[in-house]
C-alpha cells in the first residue's frame, strides 16, 4: 500500500528543522509541490530562505505565530495566534495543492496546550491519502509518535557551544 | 573565535544524510561554496542531485567508491577504492575552494578500516581554518566524535518499514 508518511523529527539535537529542510530539497527534486509552515517565527533563518527563493515554482512558505519564547504574559493572545496558525496548516493539508506539507515546530502547540494533542493527532491521522506531512520539533507527544509512520530523535551527542563557539553564519542561520 | 565547525550526523536512524542536504542548502543561501563527496556510490538520489542541479553555481558533486555492501572477495580493490576516495577528499579539502565539505558515508571507511581512523581524525583536526566540514554515516567512532564540534546522533524511533510500507520517492530517493 503506498500512502504519504507521517514522518517526524523530534529530540533536543540539532537537525530537525535541517532533516526536514534536506527532506524537501529531495522531494522538490521529483517536482513534488511542497509548503512549509513555520510555527515559530524566526525558525528558518536568512540561509535557507535564500535558496527556497531557487524553487519558487515548488515551494510555498508560510511564516505563522510570533518568535515566542511562551513566557508571554499575554497568553490569551497567544492561544489565538497559535490556533489561527493551525487552522491556516488543516486548510493547507486539505487543499490538495501540494504532495508535501512540513509543520515546523508544531510540537510547541501541543507542548504549551495551545491547541489539543487530541485535535491535531486526529487531523494528521486523517489526512488525505497521499500527502507527507514532515513534523519538526522537541518533545514530539506519545500520541503523536504513536501515529507517525516515521520517527527520528536528533540526540545530541555534543554541541559548539558547550565549548562557548558562537552561532555561525551558513551554519546555524 | 570564529572558526569552521566539524559536523558529525551519526546514528541509524533516518536523516544523516538528509540532515546533510539541509545542511548545505542553508549554506548555499549565502552563497557558500559547498562541495559533497559521496564515499557509498547511491547514496545520493535521484531527488536531491535533481535538486542539486538548481546550485551549479555552488555546488560541486563527486561520487566516490561503489554501491557496496562490504562483502566483496575483492578486499584489495574496495581498498585502494576507498584510499583513492579519501585522497580525493583531502586535495578538496585543501583546495580553498569551497566553505563547505560535506563527506558522505565517510564513518564505513573507517568502521571498516578501509583507512585508518587517526589519518582521518588528524586530517580533519588540522583543517583548513574557516571549513566547515560534515560527516555522515553510523557508528561514527568515538576519536572522530571526540575531534568533532557539534554530533547529533540521529535514532531511530519508529521506521515505516517496520510496518512493511515501501520506500517512495520522494521520500527515500
Amino acid at each position: 500500500m503506498k500512502k504519504g508518511l507521517l514522518i517526524v523529527y523530534t529530540g533536543k539535537g540539532k537537525g530537525k528543522t535541517t532533516a526536514a529542510l534536506g527532506s524537501i530539497f529531495r522531494a522538490m527534486g521529483h517536482g513534488f509541490r511542497v509548503c512549509v509552515i513555520q510555527f515559530i517565527k524566526g525558525s528558518w533563518k536568512y540561509g535557507e530562505l535564500k535558496s527556497a527563493e531557487r524553487f519558487s515554482d515548488l515551494l510555498d512558505f508560510h511564516v505563522m505565530g510570533r518568535g515566542f519564547t511562551w513566557e508571554s504574559d499575554k497568553i490569551e493572545e497567544d492561544i489565538k495566534v497559535a490556533r489561527d496558525a493551525w487552522n491556516f496548516a488543516k486548510d493547507v493539508i486539505l487543499s490538495a495543492k501540494y504532495q508535501m506539507v512540513v509543520l515546523d515546530e508544531l510540537t510547541y502547540l501541543i507542548k504549551y496546550k495551545m491547541v489539543s494533542e487530541e485535535e491535531i493527532v486526529n487531523f494528521l491521522s486523517n489526512r488525505p491519502k497521499d500527502l507527507h506531512i514532515i513534523v519538526t520539533g522537541r518533545d514530539a507527544s506519545e500520541s503523536l509518535i504513536k501515529s507517525a509512520d516515521l520517527v527520528t530523535e536528533m540526540l545530541s551527542i555534543k554541541h559548539p557551544y558547550d565549548d562557548g563557539v558562537k552561532a555561525q553564519k551558513g551554519i546555524e542561520y
